[in-house]
C-alpha cells in the first residue's frame, strides 16, 4: 500500500521523494527530514530507537542523490555519503507529528444514559476494577479516559488506602501539599470531636473547580475513591471544560480569546506553603489546542486593568462560571463504596452537591498522578494488542 | 506612604480611587477590581484567606458609591451594598499581579568564579548541607537558585539513597519511569559484569539536554548528588537556557520565534512506557515569557514541513546546539563525593565531559521534585523573615 502513495521523482540534481496521500496534493518530504530519521546502527540504537547522532548538526543543504522503493523499503543515498534504509510503512505513519493517542471528544450531559437522569447514546465510561488485569479491557478504559477525560471504576476494594494500589496502576503518584492521599470525610455533627476549616470537611455543595490552579504544573489527574457514603445527596459533579468553552468561544470569540491570553493569579496560603501561579483562566498546550483551565474563584484574583477590559473579562468569567454550574453541562452523579471516578484535572471539573450529615458517614479518598501516564499505557498497549486508531 | 500614592476623587455619580505610582500616570482603580478583594467576614476565611463566595458572580457594573482614606485603611460603600474596609499596603502589594519570587537572572561561564577557569564576579551558589537547617541561609540558598536556576550543595551525607532526605527539603518528590531515585553508575571494566545499554552507563560525555522532555509536564527540578568519584574527567556541565536564547534571539529573530511556535516530537520507548510529547523546543509560560526548552537531540524529531522552513527551523536548531556547548555559555565544574547540583529541569541544560572508567568508580543519585516548591518555601521564609525583594 505503502509504495503507491510514494514516489520517487528524477530530477536532474538530485533525487525527490514525494507522497500522495487521499485528498491531499502531492507533498514534497525534504532530505533533511529523511536524513534525521537515519535507522544506520551507528547513528541510531534499534533496541531503543534513541539517536546516537546529534541531528541539529546535519547540514542545511542536504540532498537525497540516489532514491529506490522496493517494496516496502526505500533505499538512499545521501549527498553527505550515508547509505539507507527506510520503512516506507513507517514514514507513513511518521509523517503526522502527533502524540498517537485518541484525540478528545466534547461532552454534555445529555450524551449519557443515566437511569432516571438523561437518555443519551452513550453508557457511562464504567470498568470493573477486577477486570481491569486484562490488557483489553485496560486498553477500553484508556481510550475513554483519554477521549471524555474522565472514568468510572466499581468493585474495588474499600478499605482505607486501597487507592494507592489503583492509583499506581494508572500513573506515578503525585504528592502535593495535600500529602500522598487525601480523606474527605464527613461525619454526623453528634460524633465531631473537632471543627475543621476545610470546606471539603462540611456538608455544604462544593462548585464546579479544578484542584491546585496555584500549583506549576497542576496535578495532573485526580483519584477520588469513595469508601462510605451513608447520606443521600452529596452526588460527585463532573463537567467538561472543552465542552463549555466550546459554547463560550461560539457565544463570544473576544471574551474566549481574553481568558486565554489574560493572566489571573491563583493561590493558596499556609503556614507550610505559599503557593502561587499566575496564568489565563483558559489553558492551551505547545501547540495552541486547548487542553482545559485553571478554576477556583474561591482562590483567584484578577488582574488590574482599565474599566472596559474588567468588565469584559468579568463578563466572561461570569458567563463560563454560569455554564460550568449549567445541568446541561454539569453531571450528576452518587458515588457508592467501592466506586471510584479518576478524571483528568486540567480538562474536568469537579465538585459534589451539599448532603445532610446527620444521615451518617461520607468518606472519601483521593490522590493525584500524573498527566501523561495512562497516555503512555495506551500506547504501550495498543501496540502490543495491534489495535490502531 | 500608601496614603499618598492612592487618592479618592469625589465625582457626581460615584467615587473612585486613583493611584499615582513613581514614572507613571494615575491610574483609575476599577470597582470592581476592589469589589472582588472584600475582606468582608462572610466573603472570606480570613485565617486561609480562601474566599467564600465566587467573585465571578459579582456585577460587572458595580461602582463605589462612597470611599474614605484614613491612615492605611480604605473604607468603602459599593453600589450592591456591601461595606469594606481594605488596606492600602495590600493594595499596594496587590496592584502588581505576580509570583512574588525573584526575577530570574541569566547568565554565563563567565559571570562566574571558578578557580583555574574564569574570574567572574559572582561566586557560585554553593552552600553547606549542614548549615540548611537555618532558615535565612536557606532563604538565600533560595533566592540564588530562583535567580541562576541551579545550587550547589556541599558536606552532604554520602550514603546511599541519603539524596531523598535532602530532595525533600525542597520539594515534593517526582517519581519518573527511572524510578523515585536512579543511579548513574560507571565501574572499572574490569570489574564490570554485565552490560547496560543505558548511555549514562557509559564513559562517554553527554552534550547539555534536558531531562524528560518527553514527559507532559516534564520534571521540573533535578538533584544530582555524587557519593564517589575516582576519575579525572566526569565533570558536571550546565547552560543557562535563558541566556544561550537571549543571544539567539538577537541574532535570529525570526529562527528564535520558529522554536518558539514550531512542534517537534520527542519520545522514549522502553517495555514498560511509551512516552511522547510534541511541544516546540522553547517553552513559554501563560504570560509568554520563557521559561526554558525541551532540548534532548537523541530524542526528538523534525516534523514534515515544506523544504525551506524545514531548513530555516534546522539552522535555528544547529545554532540553539551549537551555543549550548559553546565555553562561553556551558559551565563545567567537577562534582566530589558529598557534593550536589540541583537545577530547573526546564530552564538549565546539563551533561558530563567524558571520562577513563579505568581509573576508579564514579556514582551519582538523582530525583527530580516538582518545579513550584522551591518558590512556595522563597515566600513562606520571605515573609516570615520579613525580607521583601
Amino acid at each position: 500500500m505503502s509504495a503507491c502513495i510514494f514516489e520517487v521523482r528524477h530530477t536532474p540534481i538530485r533525487d525527490e521523494l514525494w507522497v500522495k496521500l487521499p485528498n491531499q496534493d502531492a507533498t514534497y518530504i525534504p532530505a533533511l527530514w529523511l536524513r534525521t530519521r537515519s535507522e544506520a546502527p551507528e547513528e541510531r540504537d534499534l533496541g531503543t530507537r534513541q539517536r546516537l547522532i546529534n541531528p541539529h548538526k546535519l547540514a542545511t543543504d542536504i540532498e537525497v542523490t540516489q532514491a529506490l522503493i522496493t517494496g516496502d523499503a526505500l533505499q538512499l543515498q545521501f549527498s553527505d555519503g550515508l547509505s539507507n534504509s527506510l520503512s516506507l510503512a513507517r514514514l507513513l505513519r511518521d509523517l503526522k507529528l502527533d502524540d498517537e493517542c485518541p484525540h478528545t471528544i466534547a461532552w454534555r450531559t445529555a450524551d449519557w444514559q443515566i437511569p432516571a437522569f438523561t437518555k443519551g447514546q452513550r453508557p457511562l465510561p464504567r470498568y470493573d476494577w477486577r477486570t481491569l488485569i486484562q490488557d483489553d479491557y485496560f486498553l477500553n478504559a484508556l481510550t475513554d479516559f483519554i477521549q471524555y477525560g474522565f472514568l468510572l471504576l466499581h468493585d474495588t476494594p474499600t478499605e482505607p488506602n486501597s487507592l494507592l494500589t489503583i492509583a499506581r496502576r494508572f500513573g506515578y503518584l503525585r504528592e502535593t501539599n495535600f500529602g500522598l492521599l487525601f480523606d474527605v470525610r464527613s461525619i454526623p455533627p453528634s460524633e465531631q470531636t473537632d471543627f475543621s476549616d476545610d470546606l471539603a470537611y462540611r456538608a455544604i455543595g462544593l462548585d464546579p473547580h479544578t484542584d491546585n490552579p496555584y500549583r506549576t504544573p497542576v496535578p495532573g489527574i485526580q483519584l477520588l475513591h469513595c469508601l462510605e457514603n451513608q447520606t443521600e445527596g452529596g452526588y460527585s459533579t463532573l463537567v467538561d471544560s472543552l465542552a463549555v468553552c466550546a459554547t463560550l468561544k461560539a457565544e463570544d470569540p473576544t471574551g474566549y480569546a481574553l481568558l486565554t491570553t489574560t493572566p489571573l493569579r491563583f493561590e493558596y496560603r499556609s503556614s507550610q506553603a505559599q503557593l502561587v501561579n499566575v496564568c489565563p483562566v483558559i489553558e492551551q498546550d505547545g501547540r495552541g489546542q486547548m487542553i482545559g483551565v485553571h478554576f477556583s474563584p474561591r482562590l483567584c484574583d484578577l488582574p488590574l486593568l482599565d474599566e472596559p477590559s474588567t468588565r469584559q473579562l468579568q463578563a466572561a468569567l461570569a458567563r463560563l462560571s454560569s455554564l460550568f454550574s449549567d445541568p446541561s453541562y454539569e453531571l450528576h452523579f452518587k458515588l457508592m463504596p467501592g466506586e471510584l471516578i479518576m478524571f483528568d484535572n486540567n480538562r474536568v471539573l469537579h465538585g459534589r452537591t451539599a448532603f445532610d450529615p446527620t444521615q451518617g458517614n461520607r468518606h472519601l479518598q483521593g490522590c493525584y498522578i500524573d498527566r501523561d501516564t495512562p497516555r503512555s499505557h495506551y500506547r504501550r498497549l495498543s501496540q502490543q494488542l495491534n489495535r490502531t486508531l
